[in-house]
Parts: C-alpha cells; structure tokens; sequence
C-alpha cells in the first residue's frame, strides 16, 4: 500500500516530531527517505526542487500531490486536513500563536539552531529566567483554557487537537531526550507537563515513539549544538 | 471612531510591516499603543498578560477582543478574518510557507535579530550564496503560479492576497530600507521585486508607507544589528 506521505527532515526529533505526533495521530501512513536523498533535494537548484525550499522539514501530500514547507506552515496544513483545528477564530489563532512559541522555544534552546554555543554562565541563565517564561506562558494559557480543571476548552479536550499536539512535540519531547530539563517544566508548567505525557503515551504516539528510539536512540536536535547543550546540563 | 485593532510593536518595519501591510489593505483602522505601553505588557507577570507572551508583535482585534502573538498567527487571523486566503488547500499551504520563508529571511539578514553581529566576510558569503538563494526560492515559486506571464493564479492576481502582501512587505521593505540591497533582488528575483512594488504602490499602502517614513524614518530592524547591517553594506 502506497504511503500517504513523504516527510523529508534530518533523523531527528526537533522540529520533525511536530510532524511525526500530527502524523502519526491521524492515523496516517508515512515514509521518511533516506538522508541522501533529503540532501539531494535541497541542495538542488531551485529550478529542479518539487517546491523551491532552503531547508526542511518537507511534506509531500502524495495522494494530493502537494509540497509544503516550514513547520507551521505543514502543520497547518495537515490540521485543515485532518480536522484537528478548533475551528473557532480565537482558537484557531491561538492554535497557531502557540505552534509560533514552539518554533521560538526550539530557536533558543539551540541558541538559533547552533548560531553560538552554550556557555555555562548563559545556559544557567536561560533555565532562571527564559526558559521558565516560556514554560509559565504555555501553562498560563493552558489554564485559561480550562486545562487544570477538566474542563478544557481548547488544550486537552477528549478529542486531541493541534495545540494538544504542538505542546506535546514540544515538551515531551524535550523532556524525553533531555530528561534534565522534566523538572523544570513539572515546577513552573505541571499542568502542560502532564498534557504532554498524556498525549505522549497515546497509542499511535508511543508507537511511533518507541519504533523511533529503537532507531534513532536519544538525539534531541543533534550537531554540535546539542553537544553543547548535553555539556552545560551535566554541569547545571 | 474606535479602531479596529491595536498592534503592540516596536517602531520599527521588520516584522511590524507585514501586520501593517495586510492592516492597511484591509482597510481598518488601528492604532499602536506607544512603546511604554508594549514594555509593561511584555513583562509584566504572565498572569497579568491579556494573552501571555514572550515577545511582540501583539494584536488585539478589539470589536472580538481577540490577542493573537506570533507574526504568522497573526498573519493568519487577519488572513482568515478578511478573506486573504485563497481559499484552496495547496495555495493556502504556500501562502504559510512564503510566510515562513520571510520570517527565516528576518532572522538570517539580523544574524537571529543580532545573536551575532555581521563581519564583512560573513555577510560577503551571506549576499553571495545564501540571500540570493532566498531570493530565487521566492521567484521560483511566483514563476510556477503565473507571475511572469499576467496569468498569475495566487501571487500577482488582481485581487492581492495574504501571499503577495507578504512578500511585499519583506522584500519591499527590505530594499526601501536597505537600498543597497535592491541591485540584488532585481537581479536574482526580478518578478518579485516588480510584484512587491505594486503592491507597496497600492494606495492604502503607499500612505500608510508614506506616513510611516515621515513619523519614523529610515529605521529597518532597529538596535545595533542594524547599524552591523549598514556598516557591511558599506564595505561591501
């Protein structure tokens, strides 16, 4: 059976898993092609790429025929697709302001994909002060959102949508390759945190999680970047 | 009269413009609260946020009382709410790509809005290889949908979408703030830059453009990356 899916992206979980959690929730069937044929596209002229890019991820909608680009403009798209929008202006907008808080979270915490190394003085820094913000924004709004008291209006409904989903990309995974950081987020976002494992353990999630650690092991954003960031946590 | 929105943004272009652009177009009327008003929101407790954030640019619809964070979210609201949006899936798909395409475009010309400052011979590699391998991923795209032969079917179409009034605003505001750079984008993506013309010369956005210069002048992305940005583009 054909795969309904084509997702080109580093062997990585990072900014991938956004797409693997939406995927893989949605029942869908995907391949991933091999690192050399992911180089091969992007450094094509752009004349000769399916749809002009500079860097993954990559989707191609194979059934549809359609390329996109950027994370939030993939997951967009396979939100409208499979119906995990709200479907309300104000949600849907803050579906989206929190996918764009994911994609900036991911920027610091790699110091913009690996711009500059962690020093130890900046690395403490950023987990006193930054990177708790961005945990109590995520739990602030998970709050107002009904996520502590059952009553959830947009983060942790019985239907999962795609705010479940980003927030769950975002900190569980980050919690599960640096298991450091899980803390952390269960001091200053416990309400997200257990958001984010509950979505985690999912069945067609922890699947493709399990199947992607027997294969891949424990790489949050690989280079040297998260050589850098494995060192300043183990001098935290 | 009311407005109809509030944009909390430095004054500065960079990311603001893309908002004032689909503002103007639209044709609503908005006001931008004075930057003491957008420090005490940014940090103020997350508690005491009207929608808790990080950084701006920050929207608020105020006939919804709606707030919206994230550039792209808030490109999406307006998008959505003032029927910008192709409405067809591929074309709404690479409307959010272009837009995330610009955001990386901003981030790449500001070395990560000034993480690092510009060396000459950084930004000589950065206006040989990787800013003109922007531009043609952008004209690529313009040329598949039509732009170069009066036939365009989502950029340059007579009714101006959330597309085509992104790529105004970043490549638009880029060369009018950074003439240096226009040479380059003429050169590397001569239909864009003819379509972000028109679409900066629109009425509603060429006043508001003109009223911008005379209150704000010159000003692109602000701070001492900015003066990083001239400093090479002289020496270049």
């Amino acid at each position: 059976m054909a795969e309904d899916y084509s997702l080109y992206y580093w062997p990585l979980p990072f900014r991938g898993h956004f797409i693997r959690y939406v995927l893989a929730h949605a029942g869908t069937r995907w391949d991933e092609p091999p690192i050399e044929a992911l180089a091969a596209l992007k450094n094509a002229p752009v004349s000769e790429q399916p749809l002009p890019f500079m860097a993954p991820p990559l989707l191609h909608d194979r059934g549809a025929d359609i390329w996109v680009a950027q994370m939030p403009a993939i997951l967009a798209y396979l939100g409208e697709k499979h119906a995990l929008y709200p479907c309300d202006p104000a949600k849907d907008a803050l579906t989206n302001t929190l996918i764009g808080n994911a994609g900036d979270v991911l920027e610091e915490i790699t110091c913009n994909c690996g711009r500059t190394m962690w020093s130890q003085e900046a690395w403490d820094a950023f987990v006193d002060v930054r990177l708790p913000r961005w945990m109590a924004i995520f739990e602030e709004i998970g709050r107002r959102h009904g996520l502590t008291d059952d009553a959830g209006t947009m983060l942790g409904t019985p239907q999962s949508t795609l705010a479940d989903l980003a927030v769950a990309a975002l900190w569980a995974t980050m919690t599960e390759c640096l298991p450091a950081i899980e803390p952390l987020l269960k001091t200053h976002a416990p309400a997200i945190a257990a958001l984010s494992n509950r979505v985690a353990a999912m069945p067609a999630i922890s699947a493709m999680r399990a199947e992607w650690r027997a294969q891949h092991g424990e790489a949050y954003c690989g280079g040297q970047i998260e050589a850098s960031i494995r060192h300043v946590l183990a001098g935290s």
